[in-house]
């Protein structure tokens, strides 16, 4: 697997609105599936009984699962955690659960995922110094209770690093979780939103403790601006539900920053959506097609989309990998950055559309 | 083109989540377009301006493009109709707009389909037997007057039989219309979704009227039944959204019937969700896997089900052809019909399920 890498989300084993063959067709590589989500739907059981998660949804390539730390904090109803587990309401249907690292590791170990992560306690945004020592404090032992019972030989898993936004308490948490000898290491909690400057500080904070010879992944960060700028901080993995949300919000990645493709300029354009671009949506219609689907809200819309968005984000790792290659990574991305725009309004507006990510509202039928 | 075919809906110029490539191998021969709602969106300026509808949509094969008469008279808010021709609301935005014959077949030249139907007046399904020969006898000046404007040489024009479900005026109706030479005939306003009696016998008053060597289509009927009820009446051309929108719905068409692919019994099934069918859907995905899609009403759902009941039909028609050929058709339609059981509840929903096909309530993004 070449890095850097992009990881798209299939929370739910899909890549929402795509097929496997186009995911291959576009140079995905490897995707995330996401154990709290299969746990819930259909249930691990059902996954492992259908032969694996790779076998159920028909995909080959590599897979990471998340451990779903970060779902059970921020999309269930938390109910309490200890130092044994976590006990949450399903946001589904409100049913109780309850998890452990070790049932966590047992549900990744069964859905066959190639690369899987150990159980961590993500603190919400705002808490405090107190709580989020003991989140990161409770995350070291959770994780080093998931290195123990990890049993799968050809399968990876690694640690989460986690500290909020405190310097102090990211460097202790990742000199903590690199105690423990992971085949890889990810930094977790910092998809911040607007606050990228802190999320760049929390990540130098960090980076240090990270070995040079282990693939190290800032989990939920994926957009373009971030990937070239989080590959300037040493991080080889990244994902994010960003690319492919925009994307069917119309919001379509060029070299000139995101276009809406609903603005009435589009509808009667006969050239591709981006002139640059070579994926199958840019290949065959022109953008005024492209707008009419969103304009009528047709389903093949967010297919389109997706599918250009994707492919935006798999050229830009390859012209990254060959920029670092020739040594050209500076200029690269300095060069990147003064062509591709992005107004405060559209992270904003990115952030706020994550309700959109509830399955209920996007897909309505 | 082979007969008896059908064709999938393509209202506003795309079958609902696919796109052209996959309509050739699921083995679709022509399409639908509505000058309707490609006049109201994009508008035909800009759909011939990019080129024409063929390739504005990206599709090679046939495209058939009815007049928008039927749409005018159910989805607009109806203003007034007279000889000269229809005026009515926008659904969409209210806007006011007037349509006359001419002008309704110079949007489908604009739109460049292969073949285009004369403008018609539908009337309400329970009108009075006056206001329904009012419409016959307007429908039959109107589709005069296409006739004489229509000037495409490589473009077949077909009129349109209306007169409710009294016998005396769909004989009146069929004699007149064919009295004007068209290259083929439609009969119109007989998709009576419960009352397929009456609609058989409809058929049957108008058949003897129309010529045998010209394709004779029933519009706005396509479910799997009522093709081959359709075709023992001597029906060529179908159409209907009903394969597709029950799809989204979750209901598989397999010969044993409409199967609903979200019951419980679907979650752990290892096998195809018809284990006799060639389908991408079919052959690549589990029924677990598409009962779970549909369970977490991911977009991806709606593509899968619209493959496979796409599929369905056009094995349908081969196989009725096949059956025509070999003289055997109507042991063929015995059989398939002792087979293929549809519930009157089945029935009476996808009539209720209509309005799943207004965008609003199928994208929802």
């Amino acid at each position: 697997m070449p890095t850097p890498a992009f990881l798209p989300v299939a929370s739910q084993g899909t890549v929402k609105a795509l097929i496997p063959e186009e995911l291959e067709d576009i140079g995905i590589t490897i995707i995330l599936g996401n154990a709290y989500h299969l746990y819930l739907r259909p249930g691990i059981d059902i996954v492992e009984k259908l032969g694996g998660l790779h076998k159920y949804m028909c995909w080959d390539g590599p897979i990471l699962t998340d451990s779903g730390g970060y779902q059970v904090f921020s999309l269930a109803r938390l109910c309490r955690v200890t130092d044994d587990g976590v006990t949450f309401r399903s946001h589904i249907d409100g049913s109780e659960h309850h998890l452990t690292p070790e049932r966590v590791t047992e549900f990744q170990q069964k859905l066959g995922a190639d690369i899987i992560m150990a159980l961590d306690e993500c603190p919400a945004v705002n808490a405090d110094m107190v709580k989020v020592r003991e989140a990161a404090d409770r995350t070291y032992r959770w994780a080093e209770r998931c290195w123990k019972h990890h049993q799968s030989p050809d399968q990876l898993l690694f640690g989460i690093i986690q500290g909020g936004v405190f310097p102090e308490l990211r460097q202790q948490s990742a000199a903590a979780i690199t105690s423990l000898d992971f085949p890889g290491y990810a930094i977790g909690g910092l998809s911040l939103g607007e606050a990228k400057e802190q999320t760049w500080s929390m990540v130098d904070e960090t980076m240090p403790f990270l070995p040079q010879d282990k693939p190290r992944y800032l989990m939920g960060v994926g957009s373009p601006e971030d990937i070239i700028e989080g590959v300037s901080h040493g991080i080889d993995l990244f994902d994010s539900a960003l690319p492919t949300r925009v994307a069917r919000n119309g919001a379509i990645f060029t070299m000139q920053g995101r276009q809406n493709i609903r603005k009435a300029s589009y509808k009667g354009r006969e050239q591709p959506v981006d002139a640059d671009c070579d994926c199958y949506t840019c290949r065959t219609f022109s953008a005024a097609y492209l707008h009419h689907l969103f304009k009528c809200e047709e389903l093949l819309a967010y297919r389109l989309a997706t599918i250009h968005n994707l492919r935006f984000i798999v050229r830009l790792m390859q012209k990254i990998e060959n920029a670092i290659q020739q040594g050209t990574f500076t200029i690269f991305k300095k060069d990147f950055l003064s062509q591709y725009k992005v107004t405060d309004e559209e992270i904003r507006l990115a952030q706020k559309q994550k309700w959109l990510n509830s399955p209920r509202q996007h897909t309505g039928i």
